[in-house]
């Protein structure tokens, strides 16, 4: 059940950004003004801009992932500037993600995961998807959204959310 | 575990989001403004304010723990207006679901679970977990803090996701 909850929403959640940024890239156009504008863009001087958003939202994916699969995630540079390489690297997460299958998550919720800064401590796969990854990519995903909203983009909670898989 | 990741996570959430509001409270003392300003601000004219933001936030997890454990959430009357309003709402809300515990959820997973706006239509209640409980409840959190962070209050990401349970 940890890779269900975690990597298909994952993947649903980029595609919703990506599908926000469309919107965004189509208001520019509207308004005749350029997308790096809010590329750039932040709800605090302090705060990380639209790209380094999207930037940890993939992080977050991309390193969940592959941490709970206990196998190592390719290394992003990191340098996207423009629209098309920040709907590139949404997409090339995507793709990676839907590498793995629920029987790569074998004995994920009991492996010990860890990153650098946590200076050799560590979580259980099971505690790290609950408390650190998907906080983590929900937050990273509203703010880009929010960033957008701030801004005059139409977009709304169902463009966040995504469709549900509803039943009569 | 349907349990285990939603509602520990949401009494998480909601304790975090109380943190981040004692911050707010703190910085309108120190720069000598009133505490409403902030309860009544949004980041964007046509998207809801900080109260509403936090009476969804509490909605979500009262009503996705109810449902998902088949019981009835008590009603609010979401008339909140004043800092302590706000604080108790919050509270009342974290109590509320420490009542429930992992036996309540039996079943969870496979219930159907479907509210008036759609019109007969239901998830199963891990879809209604995965995919709509989850995702809201990590949205208006994030938003609460976002208008906050927007205005001035030290609140980062710490505050937002709250303590790890790290081990050695």
């Amino acid at each position: 059940m940890l890779f269900e909850i975690t990597v298909p929403q994952f993947i649903k959640m980029l595609t919703n950004l990506n599908n926000c940024l469309d919107k965004a890239t189509a208001y520019a156009d509207h308004k005749k003004f350029d997308i790096d504008v809010l590329l750039n863009s932040r709800l605090a001087p302090d705060q990380f801009n639209f790209i380094r958003q999207v930037q940890i939202a993939t992080d977050t994916a991309k390193l969940g992932t592959a941490r709970l699969a206990g196998k190592d995630a390719p290394a992003y540079e990191d340098n996207e500037k423009t629209l098309a390489e920040v709907k590139a690297r949404i997409q090339k997460t995507i793709d990676y993600l839907k590498t793995f299958k629920a029987e790569d998550f074998k004995g994920a919720e009991e492996r010990h995961i860890s990153q650098p800064r946590w200076e050799g401590k560590y979580l259980t796969g099971f505690e790290y998807a609950a408390q650190h990854a998907l906080p983590n990519i929900y937050f990273h995903v509203t703010t880009a959204y929010s960033i957008l909203r701030h801004n005059g983009v139409e977009v709304g909670k169902k463009d966040y959310l995504g469709e549900m898989p509803y039943k009569k």
